[in-house]
């Protein structure tokens, strides 16, 4: 199998994409043929044996081959004596954290132009890029989730009790995150959460609170888990801390939990999972507090694709490669049409 | 100004976007530019001097100029002698109904390749196009929705009061749906449904409620509003009387409601646009029971773009095109590969 990993992307996460891109050598038995995405949105083919994040911080990679993506695969241009030659690639994996990623546009790119990939559809994307969206899709799947108020831009924001937790909507790995102990730190906050987005929940934060994360994908109809980690944190993940973990290729340890706890966090993964999530990997962060599990976010492109917590992940994505959903074949005739040609008379 | 209209798309409504797309020259009074996407998702450019709906059943569009979608505009292809000219536009409308159009494919690709367009965004699409999901986004804006049970392929199906209205969650103008009057019907009606999708949702159905459906879109923060009409309906609108109506130019007649209930529609209508629906023009369907409102569903891209509920929609498109949302400008650097590599003494 031919894998072609698309990374990088317009996105706040744009580096961190990089860093877990380049740790599936490790973890994934494959070839694999890296496509970058760069911030002026050109494709670009890397070479695999020289790959290191060096390569896009000093702007090295321009002088690789440039891609187009167009129908049914990433091309080279074409030359003035050179035709356009495709990259070969039986599957594709959608790296992209935050923007371009996990938004729905790779989704969107890939589908239009009939490419197979493990990574979220649009609608899977959606429901988890956005905070406040995955609140109302969480509710529809009843799975519970930390109460919160939503403010844009233009709203009066009125707190009254702290600490409590300021995050934009749209932003993953912590960025624009803020615990606000007091009304004195509340304008600061909402300064810094209002710069990377015009939107954003406040819940009230919770302290010692225990979180589990999970990840799993659907093969076959049958979910393929990882184990339950308990991952290390501060007070809450910063982005240094949680941009480490994107390098992570070692297993991690499985949290001491009840067999219960367990399935339960299993039951609510396999409801957020639905079929929305079908052809994607995804890891969910989950809260416990008193024996009831809340959903706190969904990664429909985790970090690292989250290979820390499988023992065998490389089976796991060759898997899951076999076993993408269908886009639905849409016939076109013009019934209707020649209808309302022949009720007109033209 | 010149506007891009683009219109057809892999769906279950392409022909009735051709149909809507039309129409837009009787009411739009600006150079149009046609670009069509057909069944193989290739683009063409229609003039518009000799558009008709003929051309497209007939297959005579294919002797068209093709068009690629690349950075900045759609471009004719390269000749052996000729170099790609792109063609000028200033703001594209998106009138895919369905498909490409309505669950966030074109707007991926247009804001991918930095377009300026009329139109739903990609949240925007998801909330909206799934029925399923557009339950859970209006409860956390706080409108109401009718009732639902939602199913996927595999579920056992129980349903004990009739009679019951059976949608597939992905498709408008009415495609599948059926009002089930009695057990007996049940099976024929799950699996029309489940021919067109692999997830419905099942509502009971009320006879005889107040159907009214109002237009808007914001300009420079402020709603522009159509009337709010009272649409002529059979028992529910099926296929061919919703078609009739994406042709529609003359303008439809106010409903006869108290002010009162006007401005709680239009409340409700204001929660939904919220910022998710900014940079489109969309037309909302509600129910109205006791004096409740519920919102039965979104339209992010209206049939004829429900310009007949407007008595100045030549002037409602003209400022919308100068109130587009802009995207967020993301400032790539590598401070966090840099510091990595550091730690790292790579």
């Amino acid at each position: 199998m031919k894998l072609g990993i698309i990374f990088g992307g317009v996105s706040y996460e744009h580096e961190i994409s990089i860093v877990s891109a380049i740790a599936m050598k490790d973890v994934i038995n494959v070839q694999i043929e890296y496509i970058f995405l760069d911030e002026n949105r050109d494709f670009y083919h890397i070479p695999t044996d020289t790959i290191k994040s060096k390569l896009f911080s000093s702007s090295e990679y321009k002088k690789c081959q440039k891609l187009l993506l167009q129908k049914d695969g990433f091309f080279t241009q074409a030359g003035f004596l050179s035709k356009p030659k495709k990259l070969e690639a039986d599957v594709y994996l959608n790296m992209m954290h935050g923007g371009d990623g996990e938004d729905g546009v790779i989704a969107s790119l890939l589908e239009f132009n009939n490419l197979d990939f493990i990574g979220p559809r649009k609608e899977a994307c959606t429901v988890s890029f956005n905070k406040f969206l995955t609140k109302g899709y969480a509710h529809s799947v009843n799975v519970k989730t930390i109460d919160y108020k939503y403010f844009t831009k233009d709203d009066e924001i009125l707190i009254e009790d702290f600490p409590v937790i300021i995050k934009p909507v749209r932003l993953g790995s912590s960025i624009g995150v803020s615990v606000v102990k007091s009304k004195e730190e509340l304008e600061y906050a909402l300064d810094v959460a209002f710069e990377f987005d015009d939107a954003i929940i406040i819940e009230p934060f919770v302290n010692g609170i225990k979180e589990y994360n999970l990840a799993a994908c659907k093969i076959a109809g049958e979910f393929e888990f990882s184990i339950i980690e308990e991952p290390q944190k501060a007070e809450f993940l910063d982005f240094d801390k949680k941009y480490l973990d994107f390098a992570r290729t070692s297993t991690a340890l499985k949290a001491d939990i009840s067999k219960e706890l367990e399935e339960k966090i299993k039951e609510k993964f396999k409801a957020i999972y639905n079929t929305q999530f079908e052809g994607a990997l995804i890891r969910c962060d989950f809260f416990v507090k008193d024996d009831e599990v809340y959903l706190n976010e969904i990664n429909p492109v985790p970090g690292s694709m989250a290979n820390y917590l499988f023992s065998n992940f490389d089976e796991v994505i060759k898997k899951l490669s076999k076993s993408l959903p269908k886009t639905r074949k849409i016939l076109i005739n013009y019934e209707y049409v020649n209808k309302i040609q022949a009720s007109k008379g033209k």
